[in-house]
């Protein structure tokens, strides 16, 4: 039978483990067909990739892994995960203590056989892995702050007996390295853990890799949120960019102005309250994962109307105001008092270094029906350009964030239409049409860049569209090097409209994961077929741990959903 | 606030109920802008439709339905679902006193207040509905059978005070019946249950409403078959189409042929045990719904091969065969003794007078190379048309089916392919290129039709693509009134290739309850606002019974997906 096959395969792969030393090192460069950087005599005996070599669910597939078919066993009542010697980070790390713990569970939470702590009489002597050391390096290694867009999410990673060393400058790459030799660790036929003698050399591609959720279309309860940054440390996503507010529905709960949730939001259940969003950002923190919320404004922005008064532009049908509204008012010194202090409460409770501003899609037509706005619009000198009013506005914006001390996002249309830009502003490129273009305008106007067009993952269509995702390449667009360097990243955005707590586990994963690799593997990482492998088993771990990630294709996994 | 808003206007709807005697009657004839066949003088005092109508979340819309605005209260401590008098279903009708106690826990059991059974002192004398009498007429009522096409799903409901009355023929009449009653109550803003005057006389445009369901491609867990089952019936879906094995994977254990799993399935945990079909098929029963499996062959049998050998044809190139198979092989007496004895045990296995015998996509290339075959082909005067040995294996396997007693149900090939049929066989139509043409053909042959080409909802799209397969008229086809009536229902088909524990639910509901309308509702009810509205509230019901139904749209329910 398939299943007795399946033994006997392992067993020989087992057998082979035990004898075959030296060990038969592969690097993965060769695999994905790119030069290889050291000669290897051994080649010509390397095996085809089967089932029980573990580079097969790695995801995303590390810059640099040299992996041996020696195998090593790990008994899960002796195996620990420990500070080494010499690490900067000791027992006080909190954030350390708690991704131990975290991916010990991941390892063996599954199995049943976690209490068995001594060697059985009459064990084989197999080699053994007893701990895995983690040593952090850097004087600061950041456990009490936050990931941030400079963070070292680097580290090496060396498997032999008896220890594991996981070396990194800090613990943004410590709980990189932590993943990815979680994801080393397999169960073969009999049950038994094991990890093959490896060596691993990591880095992000890019510094900047985000899920965009939109929880204003639909309201996302907590435990969606958090289920989905588990999702993406698995996937090595380090950006949670919370689209938190639009016109449907205010769910953030300011502590200024409660007024806005009190009749912006869909009910008093669709809240997130000063707590929440604590947890969210702590939970995220303890993943390496920075939460970017946005607040986009002067568009979409009808929720906020609600709970505050004569922030909206009234709407005119020729002299009569329609009882409508429109954007942000531009013109009154009453909205800027407001974001004066609404994003003063935004920038101390959202710690990190940015805010994503918005600045899309503004609706001219309720700015030109308006009496007052056009006779603001003469006095500017604007004429009837209401880009001009647009930039005018954001400006502002841009300007009060700034005295902040906050750095900001935006997406495209406020590069666009020209407002100024602080120098470490960060453009996001959404439109479909011409992506390339738009990166090299942006990045050749000297300012950073992310990529979100071609990864709008609401757009659903039948079959393995991830192929479509992954193939992407982000600096495939008209430039100098210079400008290639100011793409940082890029961005999976999960739009709300069809989306809510009943599917979007599924709908997001697997198929982020073909945009995790993208952003983190190197460039020359595009072999599909490889790719598919690999996905369909980081699917299957993925299920494990707990997310509903849907399948990549037909096949079954071990442990499925329950 | 919005929500004091919507307090004030429960209480104006609710002095509006309590005062408005006599009752405005609206039929929905009248909302769907069909003919009206009664006077109604006071259309000109009927209110725009509100959130407190409750028959903006009927779904599948009764054929007939007078609704007043005079409301009735229910206190979930007193109400009663029981059995009328001169009902010929009692309480020894377990069916039934399941169903009673189901629908009582749809409808009150999300609340906290269950327990609150005596009318608080001082509390306002309002109209009260006391019980629901559920009357069954048919001296054969059916509470120990299995539903079956000739069925009758016919009810009519009258609400009003003190006591409601759910009559039927049939028990499968009562069981519509209820989840309808279920559907008009509602809570009022002060958490009140309450139910407005109505009364109610439907039945089904088609007899066969079903929803096809694959564990092949990948294995659904029992818990995903029987949420589903429970969505089916809050949709007025009557049969479970189990497309239970495929080449991919034979999950079925049977009992005479235990290899056919063993080998044939992924894994010892991907198997429906001999138990596990009883309970699907009891759950079922328990909710009208009845269960066809559907054993594709000769095509799609990659996995039975596994298990059986020399079931499959061995395919050649030149005189040497390949390893690899083909369909099973039509030219073998022992491929007809293991059908006769597999179909045996299918036909006790499975209760329903139907078998789907498949019969879909055989890929010729396989016997068109293999020597023997060809050989067979001359000796039956076949010439070179495989489709006549395609009807050669076809026409045997129906007369073994037929020999146990069974009809049959096949796709549409085997129509087409000219196999001689018997009278009762239902042939599905599935090809969706002209499948107006070939209900056409299928119903001018004097076969009955069921439609499945508009809706494989495993072809999944951007967008509310529930319009798409709502506005499909299955009768929409050249053909006679005789043909017409040959179509006897269609089915949602959600193939499993890219489907399984984690998405299933959000992926089929609520784009099944399309379907489910268009076959229960009569031919009129096109309205896409009014579905729009009402298949909005329909979803949020469902997610309040534990089925995770997708968003139909932005939006939000007040009992959200946990």
């Amino acid at each position: 039978s398939r299943r007795a096959m399946g033994r006997a395969m392992g067993l020989v792969g087992l057998l082979l483990g035990l004898f075959l030393v030296p060990a038969v090192l592969v690097s993965t460069s060769f695999r994905h067909g790119a030069p290889r950087t050291e000669p290897e005599p051994e080649l010509a005996e390397w095996e085809p990739v089967s089932d029980t070599v573990p580079e097969n669910s790695l995801w995303p597939l590390p810059q640099s892994l040299r992996t041996s078919s020696r195998q090593l066993q790990l008994a899960p009542g002796r195996f620990q995960l420990v500070h080494g010697v010499g690490s900067l980070a000791g027992p006080a790390c909190g954030l350390l203590q708690d991704a131990f713990r975290r991916y010990y569970d991941y390892m063996f939470g599954h199995s049943d056989r976690r209490r068995r702590s001594r060697r059985p009489l009459g064990a084989r002597e197999e080699p053994e892995v007893l701990e895995l050391q983690v040593v952090v390096k850097s004087q600061d290694p950041g456990c009490h702050g936050y990931p941030h867009l400079g963070s070292v999410e680097a580290y090496h990673l060396t498997v032999t007996e008896p220890v594991a060393v996981l070396k990194a400058d800090e613990v943004w790459g410590a709980l990189r390295g932590l993943e990815t030799f979680s994801q080393l660790v397999y169960e073969d036929d009999y049950g038994s853990f094991l990890v093959n003698e490896s060596e691993i050399d990591d880095f992000p591609r890019f510094a900047h890799r985000g899920i965009l959720l939109d929880t204003s279309r639909h309201y996302l309860p907590l435990k969606s949120i958090l289920t989905n940054l588990d999702a993406m440390a698995f996937n090595k996503f380090n950006v949670l960019h919370w689209h938190i507010v639009d016109d449907q529905s205010f769910p953030y709960q300011s502590i200024y102005f409660p007024e806005l949730s009190d009749k912006g939001a869909y009910s008093y259940n669709h809240i997130y309250t000063p707590a929440d969003v604590r947890l969210v950002i702590e939970y995220a923190r303890l993943r390496g994962i920075r939460v970017i919320p946005e607040f986009d404004t002067p568009g979409h922005t009808q929720s906020w109307g609600k709970g505050q008064k004569d922030l909206l532009t009234p709407c005119y049908k020729g002299q009569q105001p329609t009882g409508s509204f429109g954007p942000v008012n531009p013109i009154l010194n009453t909205t800027y008092d407001f974001m004066t202090k609404f994003f003063k409460e935004i920038s101390s409770v959202f710690p990190d270094a940015y805010i994503h501003l918005g600045g899309d899609e503004v609706n001219f037509s309720c700015w030109k029906s308006n009496p007052e706005v056009k006779e603001f619009m003469k006095k500017q000198g604007f004429g009837t350009d209401y880009a001009k009013l647009e930039s005018y506005y954001i400006q502002r914006i841009l300007d009060i964030v700034s005295s902040y001390n906050k750095g900001y996002m935006v997406w495209q249309e406020v590069f666009d239409n020209k407002a100024q830009l602080k120098p470490d502003t960060v453009v996001e490129v959404w439109m479909g049409n011409n992506y390339a273009q738009e990166l090299s305008r942006v990045t050749g106007a000297g300012f950073t860049a992310i990529l979100a067009a071609p990864w709008y993952l609401d757009y659903i269509s039948y079959g393995q569209d991830w192929k479509k995702y992954y193939s992407v390449e982000p600096l495939n667009f008209p430039g100098s090097e210079e400008q290639k360097k100011l793409v940082i990243g890029g961005e999976a955005c999960l739009w709300g409209e069809f989306v809510d707590a009943t599917n979007l586990t599924p709908r997001l994963w697997p198929r982020a994961s073909a945009v995790g690799e993208r952003l983190w593997s190197s460039r020359g990482v595009t072999n599909l077929e490889d790719a598919y492998e690999r996905l369909s088993n980081h699917r299957c771990r993925m299920l494990r741990r707990g997310i509903a990630a849907e399948p990549v294709f037909v096949g079954y996994c071990a442990h499925e959903a329950r």
